[in-house]
């Protein structure tokens, strides 16, 4: 008895671990073609001269955009939906329509006159892998969501990852309320003025909701392309902050105050940041500290500034030696406030841990390497990424594609119909066998 | 024969020398509520938060407060005409309207969130000068215009004076024509939108059109204050000079490129503004170099700039000292570049000589302070004023009165009600004396 039960599960786990290893989906004809169609089609709503692009969050680009993504997800036989933030969500409906879903997108608004690729990619990527996984007549068990994320660009509110960190919840409505553009418009009139006019309390997801993220992004660095390499799984997404500096002096006129009088509060600023690049040379490998926000107060050619006011961005994978530069930085630009008389007001943005990308999910994607032959490369994300938020409440994964030169946020980001084909291609193979893990 | 013309010559030469000696103006009773309470009417065409003044040229606050000053004008009897950019004169007719008219007058634009009293008290101090006259029955033989200046700030076009500019003829119709502001708008559209639609062609004024023009001001600085002596009489304006410095830089993700492989032109731009620090430290007592515009480029936190742009504002009486400044820090620009591996542009906005006041003029000032027994400083303007481009086809002279701390282009500029009365008092004198001479 007790070796017909055994010979029994043994033989149901011998049938589960075949099924499960020669799992095999047909390989995907990718149409880049149409693919890099769409996304410069999505590119014209832009508030800039193409290629440069921007679009900010709920500017009438971003709605335009919107209606152009919604209308393509509607094509390919997807049913769309949105949470109050403006998340849309296009979902092919799985056999098994009640499991917990299998995502993949990102984002589409942009820093200012920025690239064309950075975001977009893991949208119409996410969307042109199920239109060539319907086109091979490919059955996903697990529905499979596209998801184009609200605003994960600091550009408009100062906040990164906004969509995507009100998805997973750590993003409080009382943070998001209180939020005003540089124009002073608030949060809530924005978000209504481009139609979204749901309470932000009336969305909840579980943490069942899905059973695995993925993203496809460009590299945003050049390491694919120095080595030749098509495909990058990424393992960690470092750790972002964000701070802001203002110092403020007397300012007064540009022909009166003597140069030994003066506290300038520019000068301060200049001095900080000179300071800065020296701190971070010290470890050039891991530490990034950009400043790229400066803000010269009243900014008039006859007048010394009366304030200067800095973005600090610090990341590194290791939360500790960012904290370590953050400390750093912030004294010394109080001893230099000191130093030149003029006072000085900081404030944090704010601060992420740095994800780790699911074990699970990064075997999936290297399976999926292999069914097409590529070569990949496992590496750390030093740009954020909505998989920063995303990771922590979802098994999640990344793929990177090289881009030329490794440059993005600029208007000549860009990525070869080759590489992006590649990065389709297994973009559609790792979503297909998700659907069935 | 002889001795009777020699006598009759003398007799005429004493008579002259007597009448001039002893011409004598009754003392005026300056209304100094009257005045501080049109300076504060003025102030509040604005756009900004009072008392920070923001008023640009052929802005709508612009167009309000030209129809303020016309009324004001009209109320108090003189005629008031305009040239096609729209400089407002405003004419007491005198006993002479044939003889070449004494002129007084300032600007009443501002730099972004300026004072009250830059270039209004000289506009509206000579129209309390005119009324204070009239209330003491004085009657001018050669007529007395108030001339209000259009746009002496560089705020708007980046150019200074171009009111008294173009008045003088040192502005050419190409130049004006070819000006933009920030947003793009051509400076005749401006000029037309605002109700100025003569040709610029029709406006010419000849060398012996006034006989003398008095321009008064607050000091700008702190020296009046300082030694406690309530009249400036301005003896050189220092020469102004503006250059506009831009790096650029490839840019790229704050997260991806490391420190040591960076092209920032921002920390170009830093590393410049220090140097020039520097630079001008060597001679504090004269040299003036400031940086008050500063632009970084696309200014999004997420991204290292693609270019920074700073004006450089250089100012000395001496000008070749100011031409030595200029070539040093713009050579020094150039090396940073070279190092940081930025490309750099330069252009030059302005630059004009230095203006030395009217001997006789500065003699009929200080008769003028002792007719009050008012002490004075004869100083130097380091600011330029509308006198730096009046002096080069009128004999000008500048009244200078003390200003709280020295401050100006900020909402605290203040002169008190006691020192705007004996500014008032002197220049009153001074016109009424220059009508006669």
């Amino acid at each position: 008895m007790l070796n017909l039960q055994l010979f029994y599960f043994l033989f149901l786990f011998s049938l589960l671990t075949f099924c499960t290893a020669n799992f095999s989906v047909p390989h995907v004809s990718v149409n880049t073609e149409r693919l890099i169609e769409d996304l410069k089609i999505l590119g014209q709503f832009s508030d800039g001269d193409y290629p440069g692009i921007t679009r900010l969050l709920y500017s009438k680009e971003d709605k335009a955009a919107r209606r152009y993504l919604v209308a393509l997800f509607e094509k390919s036989g997807l049913s769309v939906s949105w949470d109050p933030v403006g998340n849309i969500f296009a979902r092919w409906e799985g056999s098994d329509p009640r499991a917990p879903a299998v995502a993949s997108g990102s984002h589409f608004d942009t820093l200012l006159n920025a690239g064309l690729y950075d975001g977009t990619l893991g949208v119409l990527g996410a969307l042109e892998a199920v239109r060539s996984l319907k086109e091979v007549g490919f059955e996903p068990k697990r529905s499979i969501d596209i998801i184009a994320f609200t605003s994960e660009e600091v550009s408009r509110f100062g906040i990164g990852c906004l969509g995507s960190r009100y998805l997973v919840g750590s993003l409080s409505i009382e943070e998001l309320v209180k939020l005003k553009d540089s124009d002073g418009v608030d949060f809530e009139s924005a978000r209504k003025s481009c139609g979204y006019t749901e309470r932000l309390e009336d969305s909840k997801i579980s943490e069942d909701f899905y059973s695995a993220f993925v993203e496809l992004h460009i590299e945003q660095y050049h390491i694919l392309e120095d080595e030749g390499i098509p495909i990058g799984l990424v393992t960690d997404i470092a750790a972002p902050a964000l701070y802001t500096i203002e110092w403020k002096g007397p300012g007064g006129h540009a022909g009166s105050v003597p140069s030994n009088e003066r506290q300038d509060p520019f000068l301060a600023a200049s001095e900080f940041a000179l300071s800065l690049e020296q701190l971070v040379l010290r470890d050039p490998k891991n530490s990034r500290a950009t400043i790229g926000r400066v803000e010269v107060y009243p900014g008039s050619a006859g007048a010394i500034p009366r304030s200067a006011r800095l973005s600090l961005d610090i990341r590194d994978i290791n939360e500790e030696s960012r904290t370590r530069v953050k400390d750093l930085s912030l004294e010394k630009a109080a001893a230099i406030a000191r130093k030149r008389k003029v006072t000085m007001e900081t404030s944090h943005n704010y601060s992420y841990p740095p994800a780790r990308m699911d074990q699970r999910i990064i075997q999936v994607m290297e399976d999926s390497c292999r069914a097409y032959n590529f070569r990949y490369l496992k590496l750390v994300s030093r740009p954020f990424h909505d998989s920063l938020f995303m990771a922590t409440k979802f098994p999640t994964g990344m793929i990177f594609i090289p881009c030329n030169g490794g440059k993005s946020h600029v208007p000549d980001e860009y990525a070869s119909p080759d590489d992006i084909s590649h990065g389709v291609e297994v973009l559609a193979e790792t979503l297909a066998r998700l659907s069935y893990q």
